[in-house]
């Protein structure tokens, strides 16, 4: 059998598991999200195996350390993964929820439910932690899920789809709800990108590159998490110990992550007074700086920020700063050189926070916090698929209601329509 | 200026006033959607005589009655069209609506706030009535428009749209909301497609070959409006003079639409008894009933249904009729072969009708009642862009709620992550 059939075999199957999930009681799936906490922490040395021989193979191959670290499971990471799965089990079930519910002058009651989208591809780079996080949140979510990670971690994915079937099988939910790609070659993802009457979104997990070839070749929605190049500005009327606190905490706290700051942006009037100890901590952070002109003229040292250095996710230490001389300037800034991610301002201004809030266009607008909340435990949802950077159907954190859709469930008794 | 380079202008036009817009406040958007009505009325000789223009050219090139009939305006068409500008004026603004606010255990308050979606595209056939509609949806609910109309109706069209100027103008409100694509040929249609940057959305309203063509080319997320092929299935404990008039309203109320029923599901315990007088008042409304074996062996006369009739969005006074074993084999059909539109029971049995709500996987699910309410002034919501079969975004019904996304505003007092 040739990869495409095979694939759209696969698709099949992951379908008529979908419709058997989609219907599946809350109770059995949490039973069965710990009976896979259970079977990761039984069946640790076969997953310590498989994944010391994609480590072998991964060193053999002059992958880099960080991306070995990252393929690498030890004790710990399992641990983590099974208590992962265990506090999806207890998060609330999102599908049956009644989002609305109303009732029609003609007696007709129109009730909104939400209901798993269906079938989800995950495209992931060499993470196995992905396999089991992704897989136990489709789980929940009643959607089955076809996963292809990365061609690295192939035989630590093999035996942890396999113990995914184990769990789904001891409560008789169907073992095709969570599948691995039966091949990591290109031509195995070209022909799942095609199956848009199989499967219903795809999700790609990784950097830009990747998310770009899936965007161009699918034929299936894809939810895109793209960059965040994340802003701060400084108003004139912030507080301006809160505001070093903030910028601070929103560029070092970790500064390889999406929601981190990579633009700081002060007004004229508050520059002078802000702008030299909040470099100087900066700086003692190891963080480097590049400056507009007007920042130059305060602190003469710093490089000079380019056109780029605006559109730059930096994902490190080096923060590209602005003078800017109005809220208005700051507000078009960010809706000019922003990705739509996360952008706060530092204000004690009733009208500037309101006005903020309101005209930047960005998945999540902050007043008097720190970027780095945008996230779906932090935002209370207590698990993440990623962040959404699409404009359509989720946008920022996905956590679980984010992998549903609804149906209308008309109730009458008789009516038509005259 | 070539083709493509023109339509990049003006997507890049209607980004701008989509900011705009977005701001702008209910009232002056509720002026300028009665100031537009009021230019409808005043301005309708000048519409007609462009109108005309249309008509006699669309009969030159010898374009069918039917198709000239949607094409034609006439006083009492542009009252209607204005009259619906003015009930879109009397809507909720979803706009700014709080979906959703909780407070967070470091006091951080984070809304779920309702903004416009930003651009949206909106491809149709020769029909002037859409570009008002369309036209003036989007204005409510804050985006930008951009409308590319049937070739035929391009100088009803035109005029339309600078109505719609003259209106937007009056309020101060950006002319670009509302712009026709600048030429009708294939060349434009395709750049507009390519604008993922400036674009957000494309909605297609029309034909299937229409909708599949805008789908396979586009690199925007598009809002597709396929078939209905709707099901009724008449349990074994159906009322059977309930099941007969609801039946018959699906089917002959108005066959033409996507919410008509095209297949008709008995269960073999009340065939013989439902069948021969449904079949028979069918019959006399000149509806052509297409059977299976079973439902021949009570009504010999009738056609026998094929494979493809399963699959067909008839659209016509024909229905396809077939007996079948059990709730489950009806579940079992409607999920095989329905589009996932709209889709009955009749049953008075509480599990049967609570079973098929859960179970039949379609954008609306009805217990005792036609599927001809599948609709937005039917939902209440006052208005409808159009009904949806995607799964993500909107499904079902669209009405100005489905033309918004979301940002999270997130409010504190200096916090920031640890």
């Amino acid at each position: 059998m040739d990869v495409r059939t095979s694939v759209i075999e696969l698709c099949q199957k992951a379908r008529r598991a979908a419709r058997q999930l989609a219907v599946a009681e809350t109770n059995t799936k949490n039973a069965c999200l710990l009976r896979l906490a259970q079977e990761l922490r039984q069946q640790q040395p076969r997953i310590l195996e498989a994944n010391a021989q994609d480590v072998e193979e991964a060193g053999k191959q002059g992958l880099t350390a960080a991306l070995i670290d990252r393929l690498r499971l030890d004790e710990p990471r399992i641990e983590a993964l099974a208590r992962g799965v265990e506090v999806v089990a207890t998060l609330p079930d999102p599908v049956g929820e009644t989002i609305a519910c109303w009732r029609r002058p003609n007696g007709l009651e129109i009730a909104q439910v939400r209901i798993p989208i269906g079938v989800v591809g995950i495209i992931y780079e060499s993470r196995p932690g992905v396999t089991v996080d992704a897989g136990s949140l489709c789980l929940k979510s009643g959607n089955a899920v076809i996963l292809k990670g990365g061609s690295e971690a192939w035989n630590t994915n093999r035996e942890l789809a396999r113990i995914f079937a184990v769990a789904l099988e001891a409560h008789a939910l169907p073992s095709d709800a969570v599948q691995l790609l039966p091949t990591t070659d290109r031509e195995a993802v070209q022909a799942l990108l095609q199956q848009a009457e199989y499967v219903d979104v795809i999700v790609p997990r990784g950097g830009e590159s990747l998310i770009r070839a899936v965007t161009e070749t699918s034929r299936i929605p894809v939810i895109q998490h793209y960059a965040g190049v994340c802003h701060t500005y400084v108003d004139e009327f912030a507080n301006l110990r809160m505001a070093e606190e903030i910028c601070f905490n929103a560029k070092v706290q970790r500064p390889g992550v999406c929601n981190a700051m990579e633009t700081l942006l002060v007004h004229q009037q508050i520059a002078q007074a802000f702008l030299p100890p909040m470099i100087r901590r900066f700086e003692a952070a190891r963080v480097e700086i590049r400056g507009c002109e007007r920042t130059r003229a305060i602190v003469p040292h710093v490089r000079a920020a380019t056109e780029e250095d605006w559109r730059t996710e930096y994902l490190d230490l080096i923060l590209a700063v602005k003078v800017v001389s109005s809220l208005d300037e700051a507000i078009a800034f960010i809706n000019t050189y922003g990705t739509g991610h996360s952008d706060a301002i530092v204000t004690d201004h009733y009208e500037h926070a309101r006005r903020f809030q309101r005209e930047v266009d960005s998945a999540a607008v902050y007043v008097n916090a720190s970027t780095r909340f945008t996230d779906g435990y932090e935002f209370g949802f207590g698990a993440e698929v990623g962040i959404s950077t699409n404009r359509l159907h989720a946008r920022g954190p996905m956590g679980l209601r984010e992998l549903t859709t609804y149906k209308y469930v008309i109730s009458g008794n008789g009516q038509i329509r005259t």
